[in-house]
């Protein structure tokens, strides 16, 4: 593995790789959906017809990951096979399917003196993707970011450098074969941590930064990035079981949105009960989520009424357990909600159960969140879900994307102004 | 002058403003637009009222710039008189007009699921505007924040800072009298500069800042800040006079784009001629522009056929003047002129002048500035020239907005989802 140690040997690759994203990126940024799609659709098809070499690469990841006692949860995460190389081609695929966002026409007006003004859709330009161990994220944000016309430089976890490094080349093959410039996707080809500090003061060059990863990542660059940063951070989602819910789709809902995917960033945290509906909505939703294994955290008024409920304090609503586990508090109506949600949430995604019309609109129009919904499960806060195709992640951001980002919010738009000959008074 | 020396006072003052910005946010958000605008009507009036107590607010500072040594050109800045007190509150009246952004639908589709997924503007949140001399600042930025629903932490120049005290009293009477917070709009109450610093960390309650003012604070805000900072930089506009161009017509664009008023950011800085028109429509648009008392610095072939032009360096290339001086850069055709762009320009607003449309098609697609323009005057780069009515400025960012900044590019969006009780598989 190239492991570097002098930071300033990093500080010299980082430039390098900036010199080769700026040229790289004039000519990305004017190609056409054709040759991009023509480069993806290649890539996906090497992939496939490299997939032993991209599992022998893994393999030596893995054998490192072994050697060097990484747990199984996070060998499983590093972990390639044949089903896994042909989801990433699949995605690929997916991708070409998708409508390219460049030069489509935001918005158009005229103005009285005859000025024609349109708001254009083009690349943010040159992004930064760090992540961790997950090798697919390497294909996917790839490929969002081509077809998106943004050059990309990739900063994988040192755990999957060799897996990465297969990946990204075919990628490279594909793109110039297209006749793209390969410098459209770089890695960063060392796994000193002091690469990472220089791409979070390349302001000269890098656009955008997409980290990807647990919490420890996010916050570095939260802190140390001079670049602009479109970060995920925790998703503490909350259910509201509203006095007019419906109990069985209650008990659906929060069955699904707690415990369909415990892992994913959607999942709901925190079941909120209104105490008008703890008589007739806590018992049967609570038991559904026994039954599904789920361990239940509760305020005093569903300990009174759960036996197996244990006590929930203030940490618990500030938990993101990624686990079978919920916390339970009883609020006062969708007030009560509105707060507790204001208070503890994490403005990731909060969905309201209720047949009240009016009640639904007061939770929409209210939590402050990227995604607030309606009778239906927090785990569809997933950009397929939502319809954008793939996405590189979801953004709490509150700035430029919120919730799902996918191709279109990988962009942004120029001002274009016609006139004829029109000058300002 | 309330001025604090003590640090910890300065993060003490700066934590207050934040706990009390948060709560009116809360308010404000959810504002009607027909409270936000009898807010602003009635600050409009006040500021009317008022004008005596403003100037002489504005007196006090004026004798301390005078004291100072403040130069000419810098008094007039922060000078208000009758009509500029007027001016701002026809600026409130303008916004009240406008539409409010806050709660439009974007887009919305529906999933095969039967899932309705709608993307709604709503407000950013808290804003910290931190500016230099100008008063009238705080007037437009305190309304602009207003109407699209962002709380506003105003940090004026200590040099202003009677005259922004005086205004931003006015704005939080109107507030209070229609029923608003008036912590919606706060004047940072110390001119300590460890109040900047504090602002540009407190990432725990402010969503972006808006530094306006020269490019030291500019540096020092892009530099500090841990906020997510919409700024404007240089604008080094260029006019491209292509071959194909109308030769009256590029002379009176040329003319308006660089002298109509030089010291704005739309100003046209550098003229590049096209080769292939050195010899017709050079010498009638610099003729042009000696007559109305520019400058001119040209390249060799510049100063070749226009006698009165001396020599430009590099460095002029890279030159915002911000005065009556332009350069002059002989280049190759559109392919040059797009080149030129990239490599000196600082993505604010350029424009073509030329009668053939694929060439200007090609110069609107491959230059990659915020705005740009064919067959018209840079000086329209301007959110009142736009149609957005007021701005807060013109971002050369490339996330979230490029260009004028007006009230629509003051929100954000949020994801609403609306299901039957609908789960994911």
């Amino acid at each position: 593995m190239n492991v570097l140690t002098k930071p300033e040997d990093a500080a010299a690759i980082v430039a390098e790789l900036g010199r080769r994203a700026r040229e790289a990126a004039v000519a990305l940024r004017n190609a056409s959906t054709e040759a991009k799609n023509r480069a993806l659709a290649d890539a996906a098809r090497l992939i496939r017809a490299e997939t032993a070499a991209i599992l022998a690469a893994n393999a030596k990841d893995i054998e490192a990951a072994k050697a060097a006692g990484m747990t199984e949860a996070l060998q499983d995460r590093l972990l390639l096979n044949d089903a896994r190389v042909e989801g990433m081609a699949k995605g690929l695929d997916d991708i070409v399917a998708l409508p390219d966002p460049v030069g489509a026409e935001i918005e158009s007006w005229t103005r009285p003196n005859g000025l024609a003004i349109s708001r254009v859709r083009v690349p943010i330009g040159i992004i930064g993707v760090i992540y961790e161990a997950r090798p697919n994220v390497t294909a996917d944000a790839g490929a969002l970011c081509i077809k998106s016309g943004n050059v990309v430089v990739l900063r994988g976890g040192s755990d999957s450098f060799h897996s990465s490094r297969a990946i990204v080349e075919l990628l490279r093959r594909a793109l110039k074969d297209a006749g793209l410039p390969e410098d459209c996707v770089q890695l960063v080809p060392t796994t000193d941590r002091a690469a990472v500090g220089e791409m979070l003061r390349a302001t000269g060059w890098l656009d955008l930064i997409v980290p990807r990863g647990g919490r420890s990542l996010i916050d570095r660059v939260t802190e140390e990035s001079r670049v602009p940063v479109l970060r995920h951070y925790d998703g503490i989602c909350h259910v509201y079981v509203d006095r007019d819910a419906d109990i069985a789709m209650a008990t659906d809902v929060v069955a699904n949105a707690k415990m369909r995917r415990v892992s994913v960033c959607g999942a709901a945290e925190t079941l909120l009960v209104d105490r008008a509906a703890l008589d007739t909505h806590l018992m049967p939703v609570l038991s559904k989520l026994h039954e599904l294994g789920c361990e239940v955290r509760g305020d005093s008024e569903v300990q009174k009424r759960d036996p197996k409920a244990t006590a929930a304090t203030e940490k618990d609503w500030r938990t993101e357990y990624l686990a079978p586990v919920i916390s339970v508090a009883t609020v006062d109506g969708v007030d009560g909600a509105i707060r507790h949600i204001a208070t503890f949430g994490s403005q990731h995604t909060e969905s309201i159960i209720t047949g009240n019309e009016a009640t639904a609109r007061r939770f929409l129009a209210e939590v402050d969140s990227a995604i607030v919904m309606h009778n239906a499960s927090t785990q569809f806060a997933d950009g397929g879900e939502f319809g954008l195709g793939a996405e590189i992640g979801i953004s709490t951001n509150r700035m430029h994307a919120r919730g799902p980002v996918g191709l279109v919010e990988l962009t942004t738009y120029k001002n274009i102004v016609r006139g004829k000959g029109t000058t300002r008074p």
